[in-house]
């Protein structure tokens, strides 16, 4: 029976002689006839003891039988003691990717060219069993809220936000374009009855620029729900998600934030979550503003980069910890869809964690005729919305939703620098492979 | 506070005078100075009782306060007598689909260009509600499994399966493509070291044809394993997710079930699926011509949809249950990466549920020199697959994985002619909206 790196511990106490390991050559070190190796599996590393020189290259896949040994000095406690040493997969010797490497010193650009090898390296697969965490929790959360799971088409005949930034399709003799959200849909089938639905899903923007926060393919977890009366019932919700996110990280990847504790890697505690400030978008730019004043830095004039920056300081420093809800945007920075609080304001929301803004939602509109009025200003012609319209059309509870941005949480999560870091296979302007 | 439908029940038990539901009006008779009110809401139906002629339209989303109190000859025991009803969002009366219509007698065409409408059918809303428990309980068997979840990106630089039937996407300058499947990046992932891994995410193929069992856009249910020595264990792994999907969704969703009764929907028992049989392609062939020949059917040559129905009939007849898992397929059937079990033969598998295949599968090739001889005889230069073939060159397990295709397997569950009603948008040839 295949034994796991965590699990030689257990074994070295149950004192069996015979077990056997399989996994990747870490690292190797000779220290006179002995080699001591550290082999990689999915659970972690562990030590192999060999009484004589190492015969395979690093990153070789290796089946190691011996003796399960307890020893204090071997990383988690326990080594194995091989008896037999086979070799399952030679790795070539010119690894173009050092793998056991600090790969924080590594540059960005390298480590995505390489993303074969790169991934290899226990801190970057952590991100990814991050992420993972992430997934699992915001859908076990949602389920338990009888939300139901969706699966909608990524492929559309047109945006929805106006027709612009999308990437097109040569789809049979026509063009349709990839989704830049699931917005349509959701609030479809909130309509159809069921209520309230979450899709996990890649999502796409055809923007140009090129930032450390931006992604042109990304994963959205979206959400929609009915029978709703503002945009607060959302911001509870999402609390609620966050904080149920930021347990089960705590619990199932310990391991994988030490790996990234230099970098900041940790979570914020629940009741921390619960505790997050909800202020206006008025008064977050007051606070923006005060904020940047102090550091003489330029006037803020909108919810920008800096002042989401700012607004989570402030937050940290005010309330422990570094989220905050911002809601009641003025209309003209909210998709056409937005449910007014008044003829100038929103029931709409950003969640700002960390100095990004990594949830944008609201209540949306949900009124047939008052629908048709709002389109023109926003230079849509109704015409060309009529799947769209007929949800509202034929019955529509009040609703709203939002939308967490994957890799953002991640890389916040984390102390990642660039987003792209938290993406297994990023897409920007001039990268699409591998 | 709100009560939904099916509790309704309890609370006309635990006398209540004073609550309030939440929902669509399903379907209105009059009867001398009473209505009788169908409500739909994400729970079921229920009887709303009115004492005077109900005002609003189908479809239209009321809010009935009122008292909760048993009736037997009401759905579900009980019904709301109300005594103030409220419309939330009134219905357009020239309703373009009856949604409290019988829709098996509804045409395919009709159901899916009313999709907003269409979607409200109990029944229909049913596909996708046995479609979230699928995806669900086919993500907890591999979580509990050890596999890791992943998203890998959608935007390809080439396809897995030779570069045909790929959509092209305008990617900024250049020409990108739809995944076919996310083949190459879940090698790579297993390579990693996560060695176990699974993605739900979307999947295109350009295929021309429209038949009832093709998607131009699907969902595919994918995972990838190491450390296995033959197709054999990943056929087992697939009938423990089979045996786990089919139980939940007997548990869950009985009623959506009961709704499609008429069309046969009905999931086999656990114990069924462990003993469905394995057999080899040539088994496969034998059992198929059999069958043919004593319906003086033609002779079958290969497994095409005419031997996957022959051999669900004969596995029906022989052990209990349409399942059957086909091993053993010759080469010249699979793709490149295929691990061989002999010269002619390789480690793949198919499973076949009902009459067709929803899973296709094997043991991949792990060894770089076996890959890069392989790639010529499928007309594949070794240079266009640098990425892909740096996975074998630096240490890979033996490996191999399978994907579902969602919409065929919940089509099979249900009794749907269709695979198109088991998708939510369904993409083909013509069809690119809603």
């Amino acid at each position: 029976m295949r034994i796991l790196a965590k699990n030689l511990k257990a074994a070295a106490e149950r004192g069996e002689k015979d077990v056997f390991i399989c996994g990747w050559i870490h690292r190797i070190r000779e220290l006179g006839a002995v080699s001591f190796i550290v082999l990689r599996d999915r659970s972690g590393l562990v030590q192999l003891v060999l009484d004589k020189k190492c015969e395979f290259t690093l990153e070789s896949v290796i089946m190691a039988h011996g003796e399960a040994a307890l020893n204090e000095k071997a990383p988690g406690g326990a080594e194995l003691r091989v008896t037999q040493l086979d070799c399952l997969s030679r790795a070539a010797p010119d690894l173009p990717f050092q793998v056991n490497g600090d790969v924080t010193r590594t540059g960005l650009e390298s480590i995505l060219d390489q993303r074969a090898l790169s991934l290899r390296n226990p801190a970057v697969s952590a991100i990814f069993r991050v992420q993972a965490t992430i997934i699992e929790a915001f859908s076990a959360c949602l389920r338990e809220n009888d939300f139901t799971e969706i699966k909608t088409s990524k492929l559309v005949s047109g945006g929805t936000e106006g027709g612009t930034n999308l990437f097109a399709v040569e789809y049979f003799d026509r063009k349709v374009y990839l989704a830049q959200s699931p917005q349509c849909y959701k609030q479809m089938l909130v309509a159809s009855g069921l209520e309230r639905v979450f899709e996990v899903a890649p999502a796409y923007r055809a923007e140009k620029h090129d930032t450390p926060r931006h992604l042109n393919e990304y994963v959205s977890l979206d959400l929609e729900m009915g029978f709703i009366e503002s945009e607060k019932e959302l911001i509870e919700l999402e609390k609620e998600i966050l904080a149920r996110i930021f347990e089960e990280v705590a619990r199932k990847n310990a391991a994988d934030l030490e790996l990234w504790a230099k970098s900041g890697a940790s979570v914020p505690k629940a009741e921390a979550v619960f505790n997050a400030p909800v202020i206006s978008y008025e008064q977050a730019l007051g606070i923006a503003n005060g904020e940047s004043a102090k550091k003489n830095g330029a006037r803020i004039f909108d919810i920008n980069p800096d002042a989401e920056r700012y607004v989570c300081e402030w937050a940290l420093r005010e309330t422990g910890v570094d989220l905050a809800f911002v809601n009641e945007f003025p209309r003209r920075h909210r998709p056409f869809y937005t449910y007014p609080l008044d003829s100038v304001r929103t029931m709409s929301f950003d969640a700002l964690f960390r100095g990004i803004e990594i949830t944008s939602g609201g209540r949306r509109q949900h009124d047939y005729a008052a629908q048709l009025e709002v389109l023109p200003h926003f230079g849509i012609k109704p015409e060309s919305m009529e799947d769209y319209l007929s949800i509202f059309k034929y019955g529509c509870p009040p609703h709203g939703g939002f939308a967490i941005g994957l890799e953002r949480l991640t890389a916040k999560i984390l102390g990642l620098s660039n987003v792209k870091e938290a993406s297994l296979f990023p897409r920007d302007r001039r990268r699409v492979t591998p």
